[in-house]
């Protein structure tokens, strides 16, 4: 990274982005002006005036980190931000794509031309590269791919071939390598001709003839000790092996359990094809925990604040569809029972309490237990006991809660018996509740799919339409 | 970290768990058959099998890295874990308590007696034992302070002074600092002297006589120049600057940002104080994450999957009490429409429709309002814009589903007005949530509250109540 561009902390950061907007302002300004008064265009004037702010601007930009540049894209609305876009220098276009969120790029890309395409992406790397492409249009990607060199050409196909949430697809290919035979010494002469070492460069590759992957060489370690040493006798041999096809999220336990800044990615023979270092890390993990969080809420994916309504329709109404389902189905559990509400009207405004308590309860475990198996601490042998343990817990809030919503039923309606199925039913709604928790996301799991995947829809379905069964039935058996 | 300790994928992992769990079986084997075949009890023979297997679980989890024993001991029921446990050697009790989840913490130490608790604690560094200090029994911490040097006590209590989710409560003080004056090759020689170099060192620390912060010196900038450069000619003067009292969060996303692997924290006259480290940004990073997952399904803390019926209960009853009461408030609002139910019984049925639709949009609203603060993508100035476009996209929603819900009532039910009431009320609870979904969170932050707090529980009560307030208000204004 260039010395000239500035680092930003988030006040800073919030400064810039006004200072944008403030630019912005009286650029407008001085078209409203000259739209509204009618005034002569004295085209020379008008545009010396613009020019000002506009350079100004352009001015501000180039100064700053493509991150932060990438901020300001995305807080602004469309016009504002293609208008900054048009100000950013070309060569920086690509840099910048690769920082903004999905949504955002969507928007500048479709503003870009062939030509403008091609630039940017030809200013990337290839595992770079492999990020944006399926966002580019088929033909800006077959001429940034003539453009490239063969070693380079194959980096790129293998780095696209790699399934998304594969190590593969977070890695790149810049790695300094050595070999076992030399000094240190040698070593660092061979560093001190680079122009620069590639980011996150914290250990060296120690290679053999047949480029197998041997140790690595911690920069601490090169550092610390005798020059005269050889590589072979510095290097660390017992390092993380990560393969293309494991599991990014594998590769992100691993960086956080033993604390790495980069680790290699090696194939089948031990050769070393590529390296995934912690910034790539951070990144999957954030847009994981993002995506599970959008997920959980209904959105199909980041939204750009200032999408069109009929973007963000698209984005949502999958979520909006299932859940209308589910409610319908609930719906159709109680007018099976319209009869018994019909003779007991209270039924209908106790009902949803004893869904509710049991669509809650049931997120609580079924979290905690998706949870779980992700970090891999759940055996399938543990399933019982804690299949006993969340029956426990239900158990016992089911007589509390319960109870206590029985003597309040029974205060309100007079009533000791509509009291009593009241407490009844949120019992076994909870029991209910427990029991779904666990064993959906522990089949989910035996059948290699995704626990967390609409674990939340599925078990507020059942706890629904369940809860609504449980009291209308009890209330018809006993109370009608 | 030594080079003896292993490192493991995921899958070496599972597998070395299920070798303690095979090891502690075959120990429980031994056990039974004793007791139960009341075997004579020839203590020498069964203490020798019993040694045995113990001595071998042992020497595995000697080589095993603190973080690989944590993920053991939380897999592990309470039993199994101490047993665990007590093979550990003492020396490494600190660093696998720094390792495990504070509800596994909690299960550790309450089973350590004061000597092995100050024993474990003195073999920490003063960050270090800053995040274990509030976990331990006051008296372990007065003695551990005792054996502290002047400058140790000096750190543990800036640190402990900082408050949780601050700059200050994630740095560390290990760094290594040089003067701008001296020319590489002295600092070359200076680190040689170095038995280790602190974990994450990617650069030195250029500071003046008054140990005032002037620059940083990275490591591949030290191995690429001429030695007989100056640092002051090498050094970059433009670096990230963190204070203690920042957010944690702010570094966090300065740190993604810049694709940084430490940063320098300096004080408001620019003395550096510490540094944050990328493997602790990465440990907030997903502790942030698992905490708002945990909240929004309700969860105080993260539990510990083997925590009895009673620990579970307490970690998760307020969430199900706030929920509760806002249900009651629900279930009063359909107990002022009695009345319209019991003559028109076919609303029971529909209700919670139009409530369950404005719940879940309101909660796709406001996860990304809240998400869009988070990042700082949106200014006051926005609301207006945000608040046009989520109404939009709820009236959009509103008479499509609406429509739909209103067709399929009135051939359900036959009545065209009732399917007119129907679309009405989802449509006008549609819009109630987008207002609300962006009121609720540009509220919190104008009052400097943190927006995401409790969000989703209060859209849903809004929604719930509202929703079965403007249905039956509906229906008895004009089915009536």
């Amino acid at each position: 990274m260039s010395e000239e561009i500035q680092h930003a902390d988030a006040d800073e950061l919030q400064a810039r982005l006004s200072e944008v907007q403030t630019l912005l302002a009286r650029h407008h300004l001085v078209e409203d002006l000259v739209h509204k008064q009618e005034m002569p265009r004295h085209e020379l004037v008008e545009s010396l005036v613009h020019k000002q702010h506009l350079n100004e601007l352009r001015h501000k930009l180039d100064k700053m980190h493509p991150a932060d540049v990438a901020y300001i894209l995305e807080a602004l609305p469309l016009d504002e931000r293609l208008m900054v876009w048009d100000l950013v220098k070309a060569e920086r276009d690509g840099e910048i794509l690769l920082e903004v969120s999905d949504a955002v790029r969507e928007t500048l890309i479709a503003n870009m031309d062939s030509d403008e395409l091609v630039a940017a992406a030809e200013s990337l790397d290839a595992d770079e590269l492999a990020d944006l492409a399926p966002d580019l249009p088929h033909e800006v990607i077959q001429d940034v791919f003539q453009s490239l060199s063969v070693e380079e050409r194959e980096q790129l196909r293998a780095a696209m071939s790699y399934p998304e949430d594969s190590v593969g697809s977070i890695m790149d290919f810049e790695m300094v390598t050595v070999r076992e035979d030399v000094t240190l010494e040698v070593v660092l002469r061979y560093l001190r001709r680079f122009d620069e070492l590639p980011d996150h460069t914290d250990q060296l590759f120690v290679l053999d003839r047949d480029e197998r992957l041997k140790g690595v060489l911690p920069l601490n370690k090169l550092l610390i000790n005798d020059p005269e040493s050889e590589v072979a006798d510095v290097m660390i041999s017992d390092f993380v092996h990560l393969e293309p096809d494991d599991d990014a999220e594998e590769a992100a336990q691993a960086f956080e359990r033993y604390d790495l800044v980069s680790a290699p990615v090696v194939d089948r023979d031990d050769r070393l094809v590529g390296r995934v270092t912690v910034n790539a890390v951070v990144d999957f993990i954030r847009e994981e925990s993002e995506s599970e969080l959008l997920a959980q809420a209904g959105l199909r994916e980041e939204e750009d604040i200032f999408a069109s309504v009929w973007n963000s329709v698209k984005n949502r109404w999958t979520w909006l569809a299932i859940n209308l389902v589910t409610a319908f189905i609930a719906s159709r559990v109680i007018g099976a029972f319209e009869g018994s509400i019909e003779k007991l009207v209270a039924l209908a405004a106790l009902m949803p309490i004893v869904a509710g308590i049991g669509g809650n309860s049931g997120n609580q475990t079924i979290t905690m237990i998706v949870r779980a198996i992700a970090l891999g601490q759940i055996q399938p042998e543990s399933a019982r006991r804690l299949l006993h343990k969340e029956l426990g817990v239900a158990l016992i809030n089911g007589l509390v809660w319960g109870g206590l919503l029985g003597v309040v039923s029974w205060w309100l309606y007079h009533s000791f018996q509509l009291g009593l199925v009241m407490t009844g039913a949120m019992t076994l709604n909870l029991l209910l509740a427990a029991t779904v928790g666990v064993v959906i996301p522990m089949t989910m799991q035996k059948f290699g799919r995704d626990p967390a995947l609409g674990s939340s829809v599925l078990i507020t379905a059942v706890t629904d339409s369940g809860g609504f069964f449980i009291f209308l039935g009890l209330a018809t058996l006993f109370l009608l």
